[in-house]
């Protein structure tokens, strides 16, 4: 495929480098010249199979082309879907953004808007952040073996969403069907809440000496996710308060019942009971993934396998089923 | 030194290699017939200059040693104690409980009680935990550049301390001079806090297919400890209530200021003003090491040298001085 990157950060970058890999035509283009720079040096510098061009404007980056994948962040994508209707562009669009039903009503309002429908839109999030940023810790192998959460609402087109899934799955990545909604929910509990515990509990030492001698492993990987930066948590965070403020309400009421364990008489003994419920969640995770099995490519079919905690790994060159995981449970 | 080690866990069996790794005559026991096994066979894989013998009970285990080191988890200390008293030991005695104000009072009450003060006593604890268990898991090396805090209470021997200091820096540890109170408010913050986190955090999504699929990087690292087991968490939080209780009311106090964020008209502008003192806090850890500096071996010294956030690398032959790795804010 023809192909337009948007936003050359960790992820558009590393998106860039992958699909170039799997023998697609890239462009890439972020607003900021230094990016640009670093992936136009990075492109002569990759094998001639796998290179890119660098595009000085969004006009010149999706201009032919049949896919382009916003790689910005959640308070850029307005303008860029703004720019992207002003270029006349009538293909397929996707997005790598980390919240889900914003990015939809975006899309509604900008790329959508009667009586223009010219381009197709599949939301998407590949489960792959981390704490490193920029071009420059792009990595093509980013996404081997990660979840790839592709939206599939009812008005989305099950063709547009199968030509991503078959897009994506040859990247390696598990793609996990689902709707923003859904999405939107699930996050908040496994990576937006993890963020603000991790942020709260690096502050709760700062000015402490002593405890940040004594830091070790714990403190270490809790408060991993602090060391991102704010503005970058905030907006994936922030973009998502409906469905993260009672996901961190659930994790602050367990907690009161730590709290509530170690006044009680016996608080080692109430603290196990307390503590069981997590150790079994967090040994059986990641769930051994269940057995194979051809499903119909129907958006039922799709979205009942991605709620039960399944995924696709292929689409068949007939578009008629796909090859998914069940979900372990089943 | 002739050094018994009593309880083969993790730590106490890394300790028990390591320190015969160290050129010192080692005996371990465990309560435990399978883990007297263990540890016997791999005695007899051990280098020849680097072996342990393991006893069959505590006399036998203590009989003729400088130095017992104390490796069994909280609940089993008292226990420990009063027989550890009824061999009539009377040499010098550590541990490596993560929990200090309540071994120090089981010391005062069975160890130290009068007329009898036989042993001498240091309290420890090398910052080392990990969520594998048992003397399978244990690893020689596991001490190096490891935070090990050494308790200096107004009734403890200098000399006794310094000598645990001299022994435990010749591991390639960090020593911490500390107090029972200090450290046990500090790992409260920094190690005991982390682990109702990670519990809470992992109970919130048990149930959830799609939320445990798209789980990723910052659930698998904030929820790393919930897999330590139940039993030995609950032994180390629920033996620091005291500290625990404040420690996570601060931070849950903090996540208020989350939720508050997530619900002003301005979320994303919020949060990042939330989210800064923790990205600061974590992006400046661990502290970079100051200058070296010799340090008289006195308890006011030392003590000042921990809680600002300093540490011991070496005792000097004659015990007169320490050398020191001065806090990075000196």
């Amino acid at each position: 495929m023809d192909i337009a990157v948007v936003g050359l950060g960790l992820i558009g970058g590393s998106a860039l480098r992958a699909l170039a890999m799997a023998g697609h035509t890239l462009r890439g283009y972020d607003t900021d010249p230094a990016t640009r720079a670093t992936a136009r040096t990075a492109a002569a510098q990759a094998p001639a199979a796998a290179r890119w061009r660098v595009a000085g404007g969004l006009g010149e980056a999706v201009d032919g082309t049949e896919l382009v994948v916003l790689a910005v962040p959640l308070p850029a994508v307005e303008e860029v879907l703004v720019d992207l209707v002003g270029t006349g562009y009538a293909g397929l669009v996707t997005d790598v953004t980390s919240v889900k039903a914003p990015v939809r009503a975006l899309v509604a309002q900008r790329l959508h808007r009667p009586p223009t429908r010219l381009a197709g839109f599949v939301g998407g999030h590949p489960m792959t952040g981390a704490e490193t940023t920029g071009f420059a810790a792009a990595d093509p192998s980013r996404f081997t073996g990660c979840a790839w959460a592709l939206c599939l609402e009812p008005d989305t087109s099950l063709a547009d969403w199968l030509t991503l899934a078959d897009l994506v799955t040859r990247l390696g990545a598990r793609v996990v069907p689902t709707t923003a909604d859904e999405h939107d929910r699930a996050v908040a509990a496994v990576s937006h809440v993890p963020h603000l515990l991790a942020a709260a509990l690096a502050a709760s030492v700062a000015g402490d000496p002593l405890a940040l001698t004594l830091a070790a492993g714990s403190f270490r990987d809790g408060t991993r996710v602090a060391a991102s930066p704010p503005a970058l948590t905030a907006s994936i965070c922030g973009g998502n308060p409906a469905a993260v403020a009672p996901a961190l309400a659930a994790v602050t009421a367990a907690l009161a019942g730590a709290t509530a364990a170690l006044e009680s008489p016996d608080p080692i003994r109430a603290l196990r009971d307390w503590l069981a419920p997590g150790a079994a969640a967090r040994t059986g995770w990641p769930p051994q993934p269940g057995s194979r099995l051809e499903l119909p490519a129907n958006p039922g079919a799709l979205l009942r396998l991605g709620r039960a905690g399944g995924w696709v790994t292929a689409v068949a060159g007939d578009r008629r089923t796909v090859t998914a995981v069940r979900p372990p449970s089943d």
